[in-house]
């Protein structure tokens, strides 16, 4: 088999580390497979690097944030390398540009163009294992250095598996898989076996931090089977893949909980045609991505209360943005709930089952958790709730849901 | 004016000496020059960076040994960089690819074939300022990363001014200039307004830790003015340039000291043509440098004492390959004195003026200090003395020649 193996920050994080990650991989080698690895920066590098350019400059020229930050993984797939050579496995390393991970030139978040991958290919012929610095690509023209935002390295992994058409894209992580829901607060959280690419990419962007969700998107499209498993154990770990009948047969597959939003509320707004349009025109353009809205008319049709959710760390601006809009059509007031949880429930089986909602309504309300907005998507239902009810109401769904049984 | 400036590891070793490298650059610049920063890494940066490849692996593979260690200055030109545009200047951060430092490729110790430097012209004609990642190179077909060996800045600093054609090539250490001797050993040492790129040679060689070699020699070549100066300092610092008549005139410009070398003495060798081929092609095929050779033949012509000093670092490898040789060859046995000191005496004007040498011995020989050894080129003679005499001979030889005088 060709495998591709990525290695997060905390699996490369000491020498020790490193030695365990090319033990693994040797042996992966061994067992007569093709061997694709690619690293992170030692834990706690790329905000060491941070910290040093903002102490330079308030707001660094993002290209030479990336020539900067790029450093981190080439360091770490050096000592990879070395580390590899050391059990006497041959093996080299490659930078974004060795491997030709092309990108468009939209520096700190980049975008993947094409991948070459000519090199590995070659590497991987004369029997070395590559060992590729993730989270980094070059510009068309070859000349920049670019960066893939925050879990890049989890796309750089992606997207080699995908232009080499690998059997296996294995994520080593500080976990040892999927859960139904956080280990830490739901006692008898359930490590998932499979899980399909939808439902993933619905907890991944809700919360779960186990995959970054651009990552999954990409192995979505290119049908890149995906592993999530532990670098600190011989686990097994949960298989990202294709939805199959089986799947559709359990009606939820996992909770998301995701505290990092914040709700604003525009209090008595005039209810005239294209209001809501105006306000969240404004707000993006700042940049500032809205997740929910709701919007409640009065009784007399004449003002309406629009309310929706912004991520905590645009929270002042948007707060900012949205009075001086409010103010200037007239609304009553703006009013910031900062204290809140979105709970989502998730499983492609909603596709095919009713009643998931219903009975996830009657579980909170069973508990006294008033719910202050409610979104869906074909697989998801998501709750806004008080902060302050989060883990109570992650505990109950996953009682109620009976995920803590195996399926 | 052109100018290229080279801040070594201290002179970008913390945040504010980045600050203040940038500030020098900035001020350059508004002074109406074209300014070209070479920087190496932070001090310390590639010390860490081998510690944790040994770490790793007791012979790290070169190839990967130059991926980790050319990251280090890919940090500190970055962050100088951002520190010029933080004072409203806008600076571009250069790796050697992307300077088109186009280098052999023996990893750890490449050689510079050519230069290319368009993209640091094209972004001094837009007005900015260039900040090259010192020690580090390319292959031919740019595919891997290559460093130039200790010191490899100062040489990428004369390479990219040579290519360039810059009006002056600036290298900022921590020592503000070029001394008639080690200021710690000689109080009135004086520092030199000017020197001629062979005195700094030789000088270079000999144990004056002030500019690589290979770097003097390359400015040499290419005629680039040199100037070493403080970057702790606004002194004005020394002036390394072509020899004029003017210099002609000072017999002797400075002393160097070099307490790195041990001598061996090979006692009782046979004394048949041929055996000193034989000792130190032996020596030479385990890559030992031997800098001085004396042979003395015993009265009866039947055997002789062959003495060479080696650096320190090699004293065991060469101790042991000197004596299987002489044992081969029936020599008696073989010494090795590690406490020595070869004190040079260097000046242009030796070529032209006659009597140092003798001033030089009569001195010695006035302290009590026995001569070891004795070496001599056009423009320096050097004697090897017992280590204890190295300060008292320093101290005498500088009066001798007057050199705490201003010429």
């Amino acid at each position: 088999m060709l495998i591709v193996q990525k290695y997060g920050g905390t699996s490369v994080g000491t020498k020790e580390r490193i030695m365990a990650v090319a033990q693994r991989a040797v042996n992966t080698k061994r067992e007569g497979n093709s061997v694709v690895l690619v690293v992170s920066a030692m834990a706690g590098e790329t905000d060491r690097l941070i910290r040093m350019a903002t102490e330079m400059h308030d707001a660094p020229p993002e290209r030479e944030l990336d020539m900067l930050l790029s450093s981190g993984e080439r360091v770490s797939a050096a000592l990879t390398a070395m580390a590899i050579e050391a059990l006497g496995q041959r093996a080299v390393s490659l930078t974004g540009r060795q491997v030709g991970i092309i990108t468009d030139s939209m520096h700190t978040k980049a975008k993947i163009e094409h991948v070459k991958a000519e090199r590995v290919q070659l590497a991987l012929k004369a029997g070395m294992i590559a060992v590729i610095a993730g989270f980094q690509g070059v510009t068309g023209d070859y000349s920049d250095v670019t960066t893939l935002g925050r879990g890049g390295s989890d796309l750089t992994a992606v997207a080699v598996a995908a232009a080499l058409k690998a059997d296996l894209c294995e994520i080593y992580t500080d976990v040892d898989g999927v859960y139904t829901a956080d280990p830490n607060v739901v006692k008898n959280a359930r490590k998932l076996d499979r899980i399909c690419y939808d439902e993933m990419l619905e907890l991944a962007s809700l919360g779960a931090k186990v995959l970054q969700s651009r990552s999954v998107e990409f192995a979505s499209k290119y049908e890149v089977p995906l592993v999530v498993r532990s670098s600190f154990s011989t686990e097994q770990g949960t298989l990202v893949t294709k939805e199959d009948t089986d799947m559709e047969n359990v009606l939820v597959s996992g909770i998301a909980c995701d505290k990092n939003q914040v709700k604003l509320t525009a209090l008595g707004v005039p209810d005239k045609p294209g209001i809501a349009a105006i306000i969240f025109k404004a707000v993006a353009d700042k940049g500032i991505v809205v997740d929910m809205i709701i919007q409640n008319v009065s009784a007399d049709g004449r003002f309406a209360d629009i309310s929706f959710t912004v991520p905590k760390t645009d929270s002042r601006s948007a707060l900012e943005i949205t009075k001086s809009v409010a103010d200037s059509l007239g609304a009553r007031t703006v009013i910031m709930k900062d204290d809140i949880a979105k709970i989502s429930i998730v499983g492609v089986g909603m596709r095919t089952h009713s009643g998931s909602a219903a009975k996830m309504f009657q579980t909170l309300s069973d508990n006294n958790i008033n719910i202050l907005m409610i979104g869906t998507s074909e697989i998801k239902i998501s709750c806004v709730i008080e902060g302050k009810y989060s883990e109570l109401a992650q505990r109950e769904l996953h009682e109620a849901f009976e995920l803590g049984k195996t399926a």
